[in-house]
């Protein structure tokens, strides 16, 4: 049995970001991994049951600097309503501090068969928080991966329009969001 | 120089499609769709310039299909509200009615390599319609992108939890959707 060395594991999962971020998270294989690190293809499998447990390590690792992230800079209230409104000013506050993590998030939710995904993504605070929210009315009725969907993708449109040098204006987007996920009075 | 058989490229164009919506479009590779048509690889090359070329085309017939359901389905008005609301109804209708091509569609887009779904998109009339939406003050000022990209995915979230057996009205994303891009009066 060879020895891990958590360095290498690093590495592997570094390598794994800078392609999926560069030809998605569908195109990533241990192949490519391993040539990128600089070690032989089986050396992955030391450290990573497979190409889909990999990835699943690349996610959880982007779940966990998303959570840090929210932990740090969301307001410390259990009032449902500025707790959803701090919700979506930390998904921007996110996107511009670290689109990397987002996009990687982004890619790996595309992969048809990363079903996992879902089951990480439903153990998270926010489904919780949104359940709360339709339970006491505060929120529209629908199922939580919609409001999510709607946030996640908004803030992430709005920040490629404005790389892509578009004047959006993220008080305007969050402006649509709130119209959007909570119910009118 | 090999004579080109309309239907071997229809053939191999299906077969990108269903290796799109089982392992993503980057997973994509003329390899790999050659051995689905069951021809040689070079011959993909007598139809399609490259990978990339043949992602392309299966994009534009995407296109193709979801633009001839809106032509169909759309209410043949000039007023831009209900244009616009007739615009959300169809992308659900679409989603419904052929969520292959809705889904084939979601994994192109999200090709990190793949820029020209963004000059592809920015041609159809939707886009016309939102720019006119927004200057006469009855759309959010936000880019088109953003309010494309709410109505896209959140119609793409409800279907989704609607297979996957959550209760999930339309009516009800859909006034999430109306609250999102119109203007409050």
């Amino acid at each position: 049995m060879r020895k891990k060395n958590p360095e290498k594991a690093a590495l592997i999962l570094e390598a794994a970001r800078q392609l999926i971020l560069q030809e998605g998270a569908a195109a990533v294989s241990t192949t490519k991994v391993a040539r990128a690190v600089g070690i032989a293809q089986s050396n992955i499998y030391i450290y990573f049951k497979s190409k889909d447990d990999m990835l699943r390590q690349v996610y959880k690792d982007a779940q966990t600097r998303i959570q840090t992230y929210f932990v740090e800079n969301q307001p410390d209230t259990t009032d449902i309503r500025p707790a959803i409104i701090g919700y979506i000013d930390c998904m921007y506050g996110f996107a511009t501090h670290d689109f990397a993590t987002f996009e990687v998030l982004h890619q790996i939710k595309a992969i048809p068969e990363a079903h996992w995904t879902r089951e990480i993504a439903d153990a998270q605070a926010p489904v919780a928080l949104i359940r709360s929210g339709i339970e006491t009315g505060i929120l529209r009725p629908v199922a939580p991966a919609v409001h999510m969907s709607i946030v996640f993708n908004a803030v992430r449109q709005c920040v490629l329009s404005q790389k892509a040098g578009e004047v959006t204006d993220f008080a305007m987007v969050r402006d649509m969001l709130l119209a959007a996920v909570f119910m009118p009075d």
